[in-house]
């Protein structure tokens, strides 16, 4: 099997533009509240968390949230406040998450644990947490604090298996699909339910939006995982091989290690319990999920919920903002390799 | 200055008890909703969470808002579901807060991060923080959210500013007072000033429940703080020296420095950074510490915030849940030493 090669920026390839013109003023004013609250008199708090938040991450969910709004014609002011939410969740569990991996690069700097150390890291992101239940109850919609307090717990419980599952060679795809549907999608399905429901667009609009925002939360999360084992050219300032080091099980490895040989099963179990993980061993681990089809058949299974998430947009009106919906997705399994 | 010593359940010295009679029944479903809400399908929550839930902590906080609710005839049931709320808060800032402090002994066992390690304990906290916030949706009351959402951020940006400070030692009485306001006496605070908005008491009840628990909550810090530098004895299985070998900036040593010649000013400078910190720097800091009545002054300082904590129930109906209330601050200011 071989790999689709796509050329990132290429002319007529998918890309990110149409979400982001669609939600550019919206987003102006969410990130107007977000500098405005992450701030604190503790001059480490802002200084630590902008250099995270300012230091250019998509704004994928609170995009999403935006996004969600606009194809429902929503015309009110609250899901700005709400946006920021979701990104300051998203920020706590990337600091932590940092802390957890022993993390040194995010987003192409230096992560702040490496910076401040692992305890400004944990207590900033307790802060983040906090704050965004803040806003979400200052915004006041209990089904909101419902969501998103569901979202949280569902996180921080697919992070803990997702630890638990660690240099654990036989884990099952099931299993790593159940991990990245909470570590991940969980908080994209959140963030595009939101939307309907400040807008009162009604039970079915959720259903829909949240299976959208599931559905390409786990092709986003394949894909990244994908890339880790990607070549260098395409890996967007990701530190590549990072999860091979960390003893990852993510789907890549899975269908490699599945699929292998007795000699090729004993040498993944060494890698992953961290035995073999120099930069040989990283090269063969990358020949070995080409060669498997690992690599092709995961960006496979991400374009089939990158399906999923198209499909869950029918019931909506085509238009400006469905396209770019649409396109994000699209541009989301394209990214890799 | 010479310090008064008590002895720990001498006959007639103020004890706990009371409060434990006045709200075991209550406590046993609220002890009931932790058991039950803590668990998960990820086997590692509930086995970490339990061992320091389970591990002997004398659930102080969610008694006071059983306590609280007593004072005031609360007839109702919501506060169970609460006070489990604010014991999770507050479990979850002990398995972060052990990580921070990198944590060996907690309630006389070993800490959660010694055993399963720093990341379990750093996701482990975010479940149970995630989980205290789905709770408080599930009870509805926008107030209580509002109350204890706040007062988490409070407590972040606390343990933040205690952080900065670690080490400096020309910290200021007045910064340290802050500091534990934020990081140990707004939870005392709010888990008082719930009751009243379950209750519906009115605003004069909810800001004196909220005085009595912030005034017993710094109280409760000082005394903490003394015990560190108490004779071993006193110490109740609290690893003594502690914040000596951490170079926290407590008010027995801001005391002890303020009150210093230039040689044990050196010496505390030395000590704060970490480069005197074996047992004879800490019978040295211990002896200083008593010789200039800080220590004394420290729980001179405590009995004044404990006197306002009492002075703050006036207000109330003389009976069984105002004495105990009254005595659970006698004794926590008796509790050293």
């Amino acid at each position: 099997m071989t790999a689709t090669i796509h050329s990132i920026g290429a002319p007529g390839s998918p890309s990110l533009d149409p979400l982001l013109a669609l939600v550019a003023p919206d987003m102006n004013a969410v990130n107007a509240v977000i500098l405005k609250r992450m701030q604190s008199k503790v001059a480490l708090i802002p200084e630590l968390a902008g250099h995270l938040i300012a230091g250019g991450g998509k704004r994928m969910r609170p995009m999403l949230t935006l996004a969600s709004a606009a194809l429902l014609d929503y015309p009110g002011t609250r899901h700005h406040r709400l946006a920021a939410a979701v990104e300051f969740i998203h920020t706590a569990t990337l600091l932590h998450d940092d802390v957890v991996d022993l993390s040194e690069m995010r987003r192409g700097k230096r992560t702040a644990n490496l910076i401040w150390g692992n305890p400004a890291s944990v207590l900033v992101g307790d802060f983040l947490f906090s704050r965004a239940f803040e806003l979400m109850v200052e915004d006041g919609s209990l089904k909101v604090l419902k969501i998103l307090s569901h979202a949280s717990a569902v996180i921080a419980e697919g992070e803990v298996d997702q630890l638990t599952a660690q240099r654990q060679v036989g884990t099952s795809e099931e299993h790593y699909l159940h991990i990245i549907g909470a570590k991940t999608a969980a908080l994209f399905a959140a963030a595009c339910r939101i939307a309907p429901v400040v807008a009162e667009a009604g039970e079915t609009a959720e259903d829909a939006l949240e299976c959208y925002g599931r559905n390409l939360g786990i092709a986003f999360q394949l894909v990244d995982d994908a890339i880790d084992y990607a070549s260098d050219e395409a890996t967007m300032g990701k530190d590549r091989g990072d999860d091979f080091r960390e003893g990852k099980m993510t789907l890549p490895v899975i269908l490699a290690f599945a699929r292998g040989s007795a000699a090729e099963r004993a040498f993944w179990k060494d890698a992953m319990q961290g035995t073999r993980i120099g930069d040989d061993d990283l090269a063969y681990a990358t020949t070995l999920i080409h060669s498997t089809g690992a690599l092709g058949d995961t960006m496979e299974r991400a374009r089939h919920y990158g399906r999923r998430a198209i499909d869950a947009l029918a019931p909506f009106p085509a238009g400006r903002a469905r396209s770019a919906m649409v396109e994000a997705v699209e541009f989301a399994v394209a990214r890799a390799y």
